[in-house]
């Protein structure tokens, strides 16, 4: 069977491509086409409305007909390995979070020499409520052993990326036992659609998207770190290819604006009416951390935003700016800063995958009457 | 306020395009990552998951938060111009039908000549279980005048596609009146989702997707023809810009698979074990015409499939064929043809917006141990 050799993909992507008005090409098209994710007018809602949640899938999306036959296994070093059903799993006590997650390639499609993936601009973030049940008694129950020092996980999908893979990622012992890392089956108050994991995946809160694996099948616990090419391989920042890079983990502080006015259909250019509007948006951080400040600003000149009540720990915060609308061309943005002092960017963050991209928000609008 | 100003939109989009590899624009780009669709693999669901159903909005979402104070107008050439509430309407017995629906654009990006517009290659379609009542009791209520000639469906989403204006499409009162056209509210179960129309949308079965206005605000009855963009100056099949061409009305016979095999991540190129294997697929066609036959090809050679039993009349029909996957390189493909005789053409149907490209669906594979 294919899955039991050691593939190396003939299907190669090529590297970074100057990031050029009509220089998109067909894969990256296909990609944005699979892949989808919030509309910017849907930073309105608490909640992000179930659909408009981001996803990137690296490979198809599992066909799982019903959860009954679903096992969780926990194996490697560990004292006791375990065979858990999702019978198992739903009797420990339920837990809801509101939980933002972003990709860690939103904002790709907005630097300057682009890697070829998915073309996010910026569309990878959304926020739900998610219900489940905490990893670490399960993890705690099974034992882990004094020589554990990486925790993987891994789904059932699987492909090429270079090489033959299932989706994997890994976690350090001290971060899979704490409590907010959940085994999750509800999204929304519904069970979790196929696309988002069904039956069950994982929530890495405040960690970017690709920690929080689907399709969740078997936790291995191992004694020299996890080598897949997810964890290794792909989520690394890098400054070039011969870089050894660092680990993509955490969200960085990154905030949002819904765009005033009206659009054109085509080119999404918004057309605003001149007098007073209220430019509304969404500020979010990485690790658990608050949004402390957020400015609005047009044409280079900024002002405090006010912000919303603080929500659930993991989840975006609302905030507001008023605005004058004077007639003619504008360039508006946003700028958040966390409790840690870290702010966003003004201008792009190299890297040359194009992950955590949080330089500020610019949208240009015409005002007129 | 702009929206009474007749605007002609200053963001004009260009013309079509050879449709090389590399040669997608950032405006097509935003809109693949704004517009989403189904995923191949998901057509194994007989009703498409929610979230993957396929969105085409012109413009914003509108944020309705709230469905208290939505009221539905129908005035015109009406003997009792009449204002609902949902509640009004939901007083209605209330029905549930199974309906494909596809947006005519399907297919766009795989002709060779592309118009810069959503650059769909074969996402836009899905199967919904849609909750409503039929519109007719409404309009019989409201007493069509004897003048009446067409019935305009207007949104609240606006902006700019050439000219300013409401998303709006009108129908024949024959069809109107019709038992099948209906307005709804629920879908799989639940409330419309904000991007599919809450509180209250069309659904008019066996059309393409542009028949069914989301947001539904006013019924405008008209004793000329409904002049609306996107009824006169979008949805028109045209060989070329001074054709006065042929209104898009239902949607043609088509066939998609689920692709064997694993993906390549980037490429979406498939590699499928050697041996005996089953190629699933749907099938559908418009106004209610049933499948009579799909056929499935390995590298031209055609053979039939066997059809699933039929399902709801405006629904996809499952199909499926063995194949016995030999190593090399293959192209697979499905054409289906309805009760009517039409059959999908192999190559493309040449549009100069891209509307109803049904021909067949195309899948390269490489088959290797």
């Amino acid at each position: 069977m294919v899955e039991t050799q050691p593939w190396v993909s003939p299907f190669d992507a090529q590297e970074g491509r100057p990031n050029m008005e009509g220089d998109f090409l067909r894969e990256e098209v296909r990609l944005a086409n699979r892949n989808s994710g919030i509309l910017l007018e849907a930073l309105r809602h608490d909640v992000t409305p179930t659909g408009l949640h981001y996803l990137l899938n690296h490979f198809d999306v599992p066909y799982v007909p019903s959860a009954t036959d679903w096992t969780l296994s926990i194996t490697g070093r560990v004292r006791r390995p375990l065979k858990l059903s999702m019978a198992d799993i739903q009797a420990q006590p339920h837990k809801t979070m509101r939980v933002t997650l972003e990709c860690a390639g939103n904002g790709r499609a907005n630097i300057g020499m682009r890697r070829q993936s998915m073309p996010w601009m910026y569309e990878a973030v959304g926020t739900s409520e998610w219900t489940g049940t905490p990893l670490r008694p399960f993890l705690e129950e099974a034992g882990l052993e004094s020589d554990a020092i990486d925790v993987s996980f891994l789904g059932i999908d699987r492909g090429f990326d270079k090489v033959f893979h299932e989706y994997g990622r890994s976690l350090a012992p001290q971060l899979a036992l704490s409590d907010d890392v959940m085994l999750v089956w509800g999204m929304n108050g519904q069970p979790l659609l196929p696309q988002h994991g069904f039956p069950l995946r994982m929530v890495v809160p405040g960690w970017y998207g690709m920690a929080s694996v689907k399709w969740l099948d078997r936790i291995e616990v191992l004694d020299s770190p996890y080598q897949g090419h997810q964890q290794v391989g792909s989520y690394v920042y890098k400054e070039s290819a011969d870089d050894p890079g660092v680990p993509v983990t955490h969200i960085r502080v990154k905030s949002l604006m819904v765009p005033p006015g009206i659009p054109d259909w085509y080119t999404r250019h918004r057309l605003v009416a001149p007098g007073a509007t209220e430019v509304f948006g969404r500020a979010w951080s990485g690790n658990g951390v608050s949004i402390k400040r957020v400015e609005f600003g047009v044409d280079g000149a900024w002002q405090d935003a006010e912000l919303d009540p603080a929500s659930d720990k993991y989840a975006w915060r609302g905030w507001r700016a008023k605005w004058h609308a004077a007639e003619g061309e504008h360039e508006i943005a946003c700028r958040a800063t966390d409790e840690n002092g870290d702010t966003q960017p003004l201008d792009e963050r190299w890297d040359r995958s194009g992950f955590g991209n949080n330089m500020v928000h610019k949208i240009r609008v015409t005002v007129r009457a």
